[in-house]
């Protein structure tokens, strides 16, 4: 059975989005939107990052983009004031250039996170705040499916400041009571996300070249992962922010199954005649941060809020492509 | 049987310790010099931290002293040169200080290990080094004895940034191959430890007010703890420092017995016939963020590296009221 939000919950709420023009920040306006909340979207449209304002084109008359850094914690401090919710989506995701330069992944992972966290507790404590963590996290797992109790072993700077951000979250619902929580995200996508290269998901630069006939790169191909459809993400983000037994509390997301890297693959030439692929080794800098297979055990969630996964991949995998072959020159 | 450093592996070896005017990094420093080692210490002896120069009156003809903040990448960068061997203690230990100005902890736990590690990568990489960290990590623990497949659930901004600054040391080590590694300190004490206040240890101040002829406070009296003495934390450093199989390792230190902090408080009685002590229960703000009883096992180093405590608490508390008792105005 899927529970979803309840429609009163977020009706005529203020809802604060960061990474408001991002992937998941859009589609979760969309639905706010939807369920009549008054949504404002920051977003710092940094060119390397998510945000893109084609995310909203359908939506942007009825939310508030405010163009900001969370790095700026005036900005921020502002920002929270008088909302009901904030949902924490900002982040730099991309692995290797939290290697490169790791820095500024710690401003923005860590430190930023630390600023909105003290803004909430000096201009807003009773806001509740859902926090997009990442089971990247998680490192090499230990045993399958990988359930919240598994140890934290990151692989990369990204995870590390990731993992901080996380915890800083669960420290000031649990000594300031700030109402928050984490969903821990895995391979998500849909219409929305970042195509322009492999910064937020190999499934991004896959589906490109797909849509502009190139082949596109397997690296190995055997590795197993779970993938979440964006709608289904929004959802579980809905449900979070909105009951009480998720305050506090780290949930991991997952798909409706598992599959090999090639099989994704594969489903993606089923779909789209023209696509193919390469497969080919790792690269050497690849190799270093990679965690083999990866899929999450999501009962904690489904028993505790009642979420699971509605859409198998193949059918998100179909309205992706459908999306971008529609918008694909606004995401180049 | 007790395993200590093989006597030849640090002679006219160069050695930079950060925060090298503390509690460990003096005492290091002064093993350190007796097994030959040309030993720079660098400290930023800012008066809220454990630097201090009483520390090394003993030994300063035969030391390098740099006051440098860790924060200080470019004189990080330059100090890292040229070393055989870093240990790398300099850190914000206290806990409601974290809480307080959790900023200043971020800068100094994460994002100075962050630069210190970049410089070893770009300046030295095949410097070995050893980072101070602690059990305080683990938060409040699901069972005893705690070792180090236990999951991390820090309970104060401190935690979470000493979680993380731990982090960079074994990422940098399996991604870039820089030797280092990270041993959890618990309740560490001895000569040389920050008796102004509880800034670094309760232990600190309950000795003070022992020698001032003031009685101290034991916050409820049953929970347990184990105490490593700082001569056997300093061997624990100098092998792991030294051993191939440290390598992207993290070990627990221990104690020799597990104890209450009653218990605790009645030996000091014991041994200083002017002690006293007042029970009470928690400040509210202590309480938010306590772990209840916390004893390590303290095996995987045991088995692995040789290691384990050699000096019980009655013999390290002595040592201690002794070192005080003809030192205390340098102490406060």
């Amino acid at each position: 059975m899927k529970k979803t939000a309840e429609p009163e919950t977020y009706r005529n709420k203020a809802v604060l989005i960061t990474g408001g023009l991002g992937f998941l920040g859009s589609n979760l306006a969309r639905r706010l939107v939807g369920l009549g909340a008054k949504v404002t979207l920051a977003d710092s449209l940094i060119p390397e990052y998510g945000g893109n304002r084609a995310n909203i084109a359908d939506i942007k008359s009825r939310v508030e983009v405010n163009i900001a850094d969370v790095r700026d914690p005036h900005a921020m401090s502002h920002l929270v004031r008088g909302q009901d919710f904030l949902f924490n989506l900002a982040g730099q995701t991309s692995h290797l250039d939290s290697m490169t330069d790791p820095h500024t992944d710690l401003e923005i992972n860590c430190r930023a996170q630390l600023s909105i966290l003290e803004a909430c507790r000096r201009e807003n404590p009773s806001i509740r705040v859902v926090f997009a963590g990442t089971r990247q996290i998680y490192g090499k797992p230990d045993h399958l499916p990988v359930d919240e109790n598994h140890l934290l072993r990151p692989t990369d700077v990204n995870g590390i400041n990731k993992m901080a951000g996380e915890w800083y979250h669960i420290l000031y619902s649990r000594v300031y009571g700030i109402r928050a929580c984490s969903l821990r995200l895995t391979n998500t996508y849909g219409p929305g996300m970042r195509i322009k290269d492999a910064r937020q998901t190999f499934l991004g630069i896959w589906i490109r070249k797909v849509l502009e006939g190139q082949p596109f790169e397997i690296w190995e191909g055997g590795q197993r992962r779970d993938f979440t459809y964006v709608d289904d993400c929004v959802e579980a983000m809905l449900l979070a922010a909105s009951h009480p037994e998720a305050e506090g509390e780290i949930f991991n997301l997952g798909g409706c199954e598992v599959v090999t890297l090639k099989e994704t693959g594969d489903l993606l030439c089923q779909l789209e005649p023209k696509a193919r692929y390469e497969q080919r080794s790792f690269p050497a800098d690849r190799k270093a941060i990679d965690i083999g297979d990866f899929y999450a055990d999501f009962s904690k969630i489904r028993n505790r809020l009642g979420w699971s996964p509605q859409v198998d991949l193949r059918t998100g995998l179909k309205k992706t492509l459908d999306y971008y072959r529609k918008h694909l020159p606004e995401y180049l």
